[in-house]
C-alpha cells in the first residue's frame, strides 16, 4: 500500500482528504526497518535477531496478577490518567532508593501507555514550534518522527565508534563534547539522553553525564532520560542516572518500562519520573492522547516491581541476559570478527565492514538503494538464516556512513535459539575478506 | 497542584523549562469535570453514576481469552502497529454486514489503544495548522484538546435541546442546517460525527445524516464517526453509519471500542475503520504515539468479537441495557422530572432547571464561577448521594448555556445499584419548583 498525496481533483479518489504535511517529516512515512526485515519477508526457518523482543515470556506469579486483575470488575475499567495508585507506589518503593531521594506518587510519577507514549507525550508536552531537539545517534528510530510530529528539529550529535579490531566495550563510543557544545542553539530545548544505549549498549559514565549535565545547566534544557534498559547492566557498571546529578532532578525526565523488565514488551505500560513542573504538563498530554493506560496489566505491572527483588528476579533476569550475551559474543570471537560488547541492554552491534557477498546477489528492491549494511543483513538473513537489524537506520542521512558498518543482533531470546544462531553465523566465514 | 507557566529567571525553579503554548488552549490544564466529581471528593456511600464505566466486567469467556494469551509466549509481546491479525479478521468478519461492504483487514482496519488514541491519531495524520474541526455540541471533551494540540481550531454547532415537558426522545435534539452550512469555512477539514451520541443518546436519522454528508462531499471534509456505542441501540432504531451512504466511504473514518462492547472499559482496544487513504496515514500515525497497542486485550477482544452474535452476547447485553435504561428513567418519571430518553448510549440528560437549593448551600471552591449544571450535580451528589456530570462542559463557552440545564446520569451499573439510586432519587422532589 503506498501513499499517494494527490488531493481530490473529482477524478482521483485515492487521497481524496490530504494528509497532514506533518506525515512528510522525520521519515513517518518511509517503509522502515522493521517492516522490511519483518519475519514474513524472511525465510521461515530464519532465526529472528531482529526486532528486539524475547522469546520468552513474562514469570508466572505476575501473570497470575493479571488474571486477578482480569477477575476483579474494576480493574478492567478505567484507571486514573495518572496511572492506577498501586501502580505508582511501586514504582515509588522500587525507584526511590535508585534515584536517592524520596518520590511523591501523586505528583512526580506518571504511568503511560508504554515507555514509547510516554516519550511521545513529554514531546506534546514541551516543544514548541521549531524548539530543536538534539538526539545521539545512533538514536532509536521512535524519537525523529515523535518530535518532528509536534513541531521539533532534530539535530544529531553522533556518537564516535571505536577503531580498534576484534572485541570492542560499548564504553569505546564516545561523545565529542565541542561536537555537542556546538549543536546547542537559541533554539534547543531539550537533550534525549539513552542509558544504556539501544543499539549500542553503552552506559554511559558519570563523567559524560556530568559534562551533558553542564550543557543543559547553561542552556536550561530539558532533559529526556530514555532508562529503559536499566534493568540490564551488566558487569556491575554503575549506571547513573542524570537525574541524581546536581541541579538536574528539576529538568530531568526519566524513563521506564515493564515490557522491557518483565518480558511483555506487548503489555504497553510504560512510567515516567520527575519533578511535578514536567510531570504535571505531561500528564495533560498524555489524558489527550490515550485517556489512561490499560489496568489489568498495570496492576500486573505493579506487582511485578513489588516482588522482583524479593523473589531476586531481576538478578536471575540479569545473570541469564549476560549468559545470553556470552553465547552471542562468543559465537563471534570465534568467527573473528569486530563487535562491539555491550555493558547494557540485549543488542550486539556487529561490525560488517569485512563482509563480502557476491556481487550479482539478488536483493530486493526494498534493500536496493539503501545503505551497505541493509544489503549485509539482508544476505545474512537469507544466507546463513539469521535475522538482524541495520544500523543506519538510526542516523540521520548526513552520518548514516558510520551507521552503514554495523548490524544489530539481539540476544533477548533463549539460550538455545543463540546457542544455534551462533552454529549458523559460522558459515559467515567463507564471506570474511 | 497547579502549574505554573513562569519560566527559569534562575530563582524560581518551579517550571524551569517552559511548557508548550498547545497546552494553554483546548481547555487541557483546567480542571476537568472528571476530577471535581471524582469519587474521592463525594461522599464515601455516593452511587457513582458519573463517569461511564460499569459496575460489572466483561463476561467469562472473553477473559479466558485474556488468560489463555498471557499463558502464549507470542502474545505477551509487540504486535503488529496495525493491531493483531485476528483481532483485525474479527473487527472485519463484525462489520462486514454492518458496512455492507468487503473491509480489506491488511489496509481498512486499524487497531488502536482505546477509541481515544485512535481518534488522536486520525487528528494526528489529516489537521494542518489553523484546519478548523466541526464538532456538534455537547461533544465529547476529548475532542476539544486533541484538536487544538494537533494544530486544529474547532468550530461549534450545537444541537438544539427539544422545549416539551416530561419525557423527551433524543431524536427531538436537532441539527440547524443552515447553522452547520454557516460554519464551514474554506479552512474547515474535517466533522467529527458522534452517534449514538455522548451525552444526549441520540442516533441520528438517515436524512439528518444525508443532509451531513452532502455538506461534506460539496466540500472535500474528512468526516470522523465516533460509533463507539454501536452496540448499544434501542428500540430497534436503525443505526445508520455515514460511511455507507453514498460516494461516503472514501471520507469518513468509523470508531470502535471494545472496552464499550465488552464491559471492559480500562482493556484501550479500540479500532478504526475506512478507506486505505485515511487508515494508511493514521497508521503513520499511531505506530508513533504508542508504536502498537497491549497483546493479550487484543486478543480477548478478538475472541469478543468472534463469538459475540453466536453465543446471543450482544442481544442479550441489549436487553440488559434496555432494562436498566427503562429504571432509570421510570424513577425520573416518577419524580416528574423533564429529561432525554436516549435511542442509544447508556446516559440520560435530566434537566435540572427545575431544581433549587438553598441559597446558602456550601458549594466548593471547584464548582463556584463554573455552570448553574456544576452546582446542581454537586447537591445531588451531596444531599441526594447519587453522582452525574454537568453538561456545560461538553459546550465552548459561548453556548454553554444550553447545557447548564442538564445532568448526565450515566445507567452502565446493575440493576440494584440503578434500583437504589431511583429511590435515592425520589428525595430530589422536596427541591423542585
Amino acid at each position: 500500500m503506498t501513499i499517494n498525496g494527490t488531493t481530490s481533483n473529482g477524478k482521483d479518489r485515492s487521497q481524496l482528504i490530504p494528509f497532514s504535511s506533518r506525515l512528510r517529516e522525520g521519515r513517518a512515512l518511509a517503509q522502515d526497518v522493521w517492516s522490511i526485515f519483518n519475519a514474513a519477508n524472511l525465510p521461515a526457518d530464519c532465526i529472528n535477531l531482529g526486532q528486539g523482543y524475547m522469546n520468552f515470556g513474562p514469570p508466572e506469579w505476575i501473570k497470575s496478577a493479571a488474571e486477578e486483575a482480569l477477575n476483579t470488575v474494576a480493574t478492567n475499567h478505567y484507571s486514573h490518567p495518572k496511572g492506577r495508585p498501586r501502580l505508582r507506589e511501586a514504582i515509588k518503593a522500587h525507584y526511590e532508593p535508585e534515584f536517592g531521594r524520596t518520590l511523591n506518587a501523586d505528583t512526580e510519577i506518571l504511568v503511560t501507555s508504554g515507555a514509547n507514549e510516554g516519550q511521545y507525550s513529554v514531546f506534546v508536552a514541551f516543544l514548541e514550534h521549531r524548539d530543536e531537539v538534539i538526539m545521539f545517534e545512533p538514536f532509536f528510530d521512535q524519537y525523529l518522527p515523535s518530535v518532528t510530529f509536534n513541531g521539533g528539529v532534530p539535530v544529531y550529535v553522533p556518537l564516535h565508534p571505536p577503531t580498534a579490531a576484534g572485541k570492542q566495550s560499548s564504553h569505546e563510543w564516545s561523545i565529542d563534547f565541542d561536537e555537542l557544545r556546538r549543536a546547542v542553539t537559541p533554539r534547543t530545548k531539550m537533550i534525549i539522553l539513552n542509558t544504556p544505549h539501544n543499539p549500542v549498549g553503552k552506559v554511559f559514565t558519570r563523567h559524560e553525564l556530568e559534562q551533558i549535565a553542564a550543557i543543559a545547566e547553561e542552556h536550561n534544557l530539558l532533559v529526556m532520560s530514555d532508562e529503559v534498559y536499566d534493568s540490564l547492566v551488566f558487569d556491575n557498571e554503575e549506571h547513573v542516572r542524570i537525574a541524581t546529578l546536581p541541579g538536574m532532578w528539576d529538568r530531568t525526565v526519566t524513563v521506564g518500562s515493564a515490557g522491557k523488565m518483565f518480558a511483555a514488551t506487548g503489555w504497553r505500560v510504560g512510567w515516567l519520573i520527575g519533578p511535578p513542573s514536567i510531570i504535571q504538563p505531561t500528564l495533560a498530554a498524555t489524558t489527550r492522547i490515550v485517556f489512561c493506560s490499560n489496568s489489568p496489566l498495570q496492576e500486573a505491572s505493579a506487582a511485578g516491581l513489588e516482588q522482583a527483588n524479593k523473589r531476586g528476579f531481576l538478578k536471575k533476569q540479569l545473570d541469564e541476559y549476560a549468559e545470553r550475551r556470552r553465547i552471542l559474543t562468543a559465537g563471534f570471537d570465534q568467527l573473528g570478527v569486530k563487535y562491539t560488547n555491550p555493558q547494557g541492554t540485549y543488542f550486539v552491534l556487529l561490525d560488517i565492514s569485512n563482509l563480502q557477498w557476491p556481487d550479482d546477489y539478488p536483493f530486493p528492491e526494498s534493500v536496493l538503494g539503501r545503505g551497505r549494511d541493509f544489503k549485509a543483513c539482508w544476505f545474512i538473513a537469507m544466507e546463513i538464516g539469521v535475522s538482524s537489524i541495520p544500523v543506519s537506520e538510526f542516523y540521520c542521512e548526513e552520518h548514516a556512513s558510520i551507521g552503514e558498518a554495523y548490524a544489530r543482533f539481539a540476544f533477548c531470546k533463549d539460550f538455545d535459539t543463540l546457542k544455534h544462531a551462533v552454529e549458523r553465523l559460522q558459515k559467515l566465514k567463507q564471506y570474511l575478506v
